[in-house]
């Protein structure tokens, strides 16, 4: 809600305002957010702690296709509406990696795909008796193959423990891990996978898709059997490519760093690069602050 | 989502995405977002369009004081959690202008304060189910005195009508209405209501508070007979002084414009205020965009 961070010159910001509505000029915390230390450096933040949902339920379903999860996604934001709470998704390459390098077991039989769908709510008995109806209805239109319900912590953990060991399992596919963390579109966001497959598929040690398919976020990982800076060359252009022509983001939810500076034009116009430069500039006008990061020099 | 704005110098500034992560640089659309257009005329905007919930419910209830408002706004958030849309409160003053003024009647007998909710979701059955359990315990409690609850549109209507009528009732008591909107820590808010009434109370026509109580933002009013600009002098330093004390804003969704732009420094700090005209002097050096607003001269 609030941020407080310190200037190029030593100037003291104080953003740390925690009110929900407040018009009186510009919204300074918002620059801030997500600037990687280019502006200043925040020292202080405010942050809204709602109490925890007094209800929580997990399901973990297999599709036989990518549109399908796009069938359920439609389905879920009907009914379950206002306690949908996560709705992620894996490709069946994920659960190669994370069985077999870190011998964890899936709930359910082999599929192309996977969803991990959470409710957050107010009253347990609604909300299962919404999550009953949404898996009646996808079961019964055949959008949904098999599945498996927790409440309990433990089976809950177990079950997100599929979805965020899979960063972990792929490091030890080997030490050619190309990660990207892209946003598009929904319809388009897997085929640069299937993109990946085509070309990378015989020498790769595995290419995998999986995120945050609600937020039309795609971790795309291509695991080559060494890592090789050249590499990056072919594969880069050929991801980055494909983002701008939907209008994507090549940073979705890591920060843009070191790295993918020179590449940010990808996704923002020259305007906005401009822009955002000026900002920089006026901020501070020495590059002092966290200096080669995140805009192209 | 996204906004596209024509700066000072003519550039076309392009920043519509409509992606929900983007981690590409600074989040450029927000400084837009409330400038007033101080650094640019917004030409295009993306927005989001949620479909329409499914079961819109309403309850209008009476409640001897603001503490008990507050005890029902808990327990709202409790009970009606992911459901709640709207939790608006009145006084009884409110209702005293819109009965004489606009000759509007109230769905329940007289009450120091009023409550206006408002549930959305996606199952009626549920919601209604959650509005029942909360009223019941409201009720049970001695939190409510008194209320009616409606889900057809035309009474939903009618209920909301006495809340959003009450600036037009205001209007009739007179041409000396001088009006506040403001945005303070909940359990303070009312407060600077009963202050008005003790120091103004003798001479006013009507004074009045009424607002967005989960946004913890009120629309004071204060209306004396005439209107006189040297009134302000005394009346502004009051609520903006008061205000600033507990960290509020003196412009919670209206804009500053002209009026309040040299009265900012109420809610804002020094260096905040320089860093604002820092911006607008970065992104408008010759001062061409709606001058002489929102930022003190």
């Amino acid at each position: 809600m609030g941020v407080e961070a310190v200037l190029a010159d030593g100037t003291i910001l104080d953003c740390l305002s925690t009110l929900k509505k407040d018009n009186t000029g510009y919204d300074l915390k918002q620059l801030f957010i997500g600037s990687e230390g280019t502006l200043g450096v925040v020292t202080a933040v405010s942050l809204a702690c709602p109490p925890v949902p007094k209800s929580v339920n997990l399901t973990f379903l297999g599709v036989d296709s990518y549109e399908k999860i796009q069938e359920a996604y439609k389905m879920a934001k009907g009914k379950l509406g206002e306690i949908l709470s996560a709705f992620e998704f894996l490709d069946n390459s994920c659960r190669e990696s994370v069985t077999e390098n870190l011998k964890l077991k899936y709930p359910i039989d082999e599929h192309p795909f996977y969803i991990l769908i959470e409710t957050s709510g107010s009253c347990a008995a609604h909300d299962t008796e919404k999550l009953d109806e949404f898996l009646e209805e996808v079961m019964a239109e055949g959008i949904v193959l098999d599945g498996t319900v927790a409440s309990e912590p433990s089976k809950m953990n177990e079950i997100w423990k599929i979805r965020e060991s899979v960063a972990e399992a792929l490091l030890h596919d080997g030490p050619g891990c190309y990660k990207y963390d892209i946003s598009l579109p929904v319809p388009h966001m897997y085929n640069i996978v299937n993109i990946m497959r085509e070309k990378f598929g015989n020498e790769a040690t595995r290419i995998v898709g999986y995120g945050h398919f609600g937020d039309g976020n795609l971790h795309l990982n291509v695991v080559m059997p060494t890592y090789d800076q050249e590499f990056l060359k072919i594969l880069e252009p050929i991801i980055f490519e494909y983002t701008k022509k939907y209008k994507g983001s090549i940073s979705a939810e890591h920060g843009v760093g070191f790295k993918k500076a020179k590449h940010i034009h990808y996704s923002r116009t020259p305007e906005a690069i401009q822009v955002m430069k000026m900002i920089k500039q006026t901020f501070d006008p020495k590059g002092i602050l966290n200096p080669y990061k995140m805009l192209p020099s």
